[in-house]
């Protein structure tokens, strides 16, 4: 029995929660997923962290692309176009179904936490899933041109093109019930392949999270390879945000004082200074490369005990 | 110029107003449509009659079938299945187009009138559609086997099964901003082929209507074909109401007072007593149809005059 506690963003850190759901038992594995990018569209709750862990986890999400579901229509968001509704975010068919019976509930006043659990349970996802919070939180970006944008309106709608000046959290700062306390049961907490700003620190600024991580051996997995970022506009904004050029190692820098251990692409060992490093194979496109490169995490964790 | 409110419930009614409106001006027709039957379904508002008739008149129903659209997907449906929700009443793809803006609309504080507008000139639509009343007002059916059940649970997911005892209706009883104006103004009032219990009562019982439309000729065009009704519950229900046999002089009698004239089937004639009968083909199957008979009910009204 290994209690492991991982923080995950979207597709990348997705796909690393997959192989560790596959290479740990139920019991033994709690993925706290960053809600910071969760807007509202079309009247509906949107969660895309947290559906493209949930989806991935059901082995429903679509392969190649990461987000959204596989064999997807796009029929309502046909019929909004032609009533000239906003269509700058692309709700499939299928994947409308999670939105409208978590707003329902939501609505009802059942919290995100016991939604997450009652949706994912029927999708097969055995893994505990928490949404970092119950509460509103928003990932907040400040631009170099003087805008601030909700993180989504920013990625998706303005395509990540404005510099970012800054990143901060609008809103609630309370964990979801029961992170604390999976924290605190923990032997092992692992940071995703995800982008430290937008989906690692929204949670770790929770209040009391940072402090019960900071108790734990933790691993993190680099979301960069060489100088570019496995996906997303994190490479830029490490840049902008003046804690670039990218690297492994400048995201080591970024959790510096947090991490036990990091994983990094093979050849990219050299970029993280005064941490042990695992060099690996960390671009995960298939089930299979999720699985290897989980076990060879927790195995390089083990060894650092 | 003929200044016309029709007056209509959903599959029947919405056949008869699309013949109307390519008889008559855009300015001559207002259609008042019943929205006693709306109600929430995955936390979206439904106003069936109301989208039927919009869709009818916007050439996108599916004909055979009458409600919905044409073309038509149920993936969400399946997804929401999959998930263990409510999948008593199927609502489309492309539907939810509709259920979404105008639910988002209602929740920014946007009156249903308003938004019927507005969506229903983005389909083309150009006759003017007027829900009854901008207020929650629904249509209740207190069963004989003792309950009380909202119209669209008892209609669809009880499949009209229990024995009507009463029909009331629930809620305000203010009618839509412009539909007594429009009354006013009108030389025509029709009562579309609806049920009278279910679709035209509780229009013609909000506030100041039955007064209004008494002022105006009147004619209606019968439901009922025979001893049968075109669809739908209404043969069932007009016996277990003691408003029976199933007859159009029935329907004729429900309305007493109030008409000048009535349409019936050609060789119903004789069930209606002490009132002017056009008898015709009333079976609107196709636009065709419907043209048809809309012209033989507006050249009906005009010879009353």
């Amino acid at each position: 029995m290994t209690r492991v506690v991982a923080l995950s963003g979207g597709v990348g850190g997705a796909r690393l929660m997959h192989g560790l759901a596959r290479a740990l038992a139920p019991g033994e594995l709690t993925i706290v997923v960053n809600t910071g990018d969760d807007f509202e569209h079309w009247g509906l709750r949107v969660s895309p962290d947290l559906d493209t862990v949930m989806y991935t986890l059901a082995d429903l999400a679509h392969e190649e692309r990461g987000w959204g579901l596989a064999q997807e229509s796009f029929a309502t968001l046909e019929m909004v176009r032609r009533y000239g509704g906003d269509d700058w975010f692309a709700l499939g068919d299928r994947d409308l179904a999670t939105h409208l019976l978590r707003t329902e509930a939501l609505r009802a006043g059942e919290p995100l936490s016991r939604v997450t659990a009652r949706l994912a349970a029927r999708l097969g996802v055995t893994a505990r899933l928490l949404p970092m919070t119950d509460a509103p939180r928003r990932t907040m970006i400040d631009t170099r041109d003087g805008r601030t944008l909700p993180f989504q309106e920013w990625f998706v709608r303005e395509r990540a093109a404005p510099a970012v000046r800054r990143v901060w959290y609008d809103g609630a700062s309370a964990p979801a019930p029961g992170l604390l306390e999976a924290l605190r049961a923990a032997e092992l907490v692992v940071l995703g392949p995800s982008n430290p700003y937008v989906s690692i620190d929204p949670i770790l600024t929770l209040d009391g999270v940072r402090v019960a991580v900071e108790e734990k051996p933790v691993v993190a997995m680099s979301p960069i390879i060489g100088a570019l970022a496995v996906k997303g506009p994190l490479a830029s904004m490490m840049t902008e945000l003046g804690e670039g050029p990218p690297s492994a190692g400048a995201v080591a820098r970024h959790y510096r004082g947090l991490l036990r251990g990091m994983v990094v692409e093979r050849g990219d060992e050299a970029s993280v200074e005064g941490l042990p490093v695992l060099g690996t194979e960390t671009r995960l496109r298939t089930r299979a490369d999720s699985a290897r490169a989980a076990r060879a995490l927790l195995g390089f964790a083990a060894g650092l005990a």
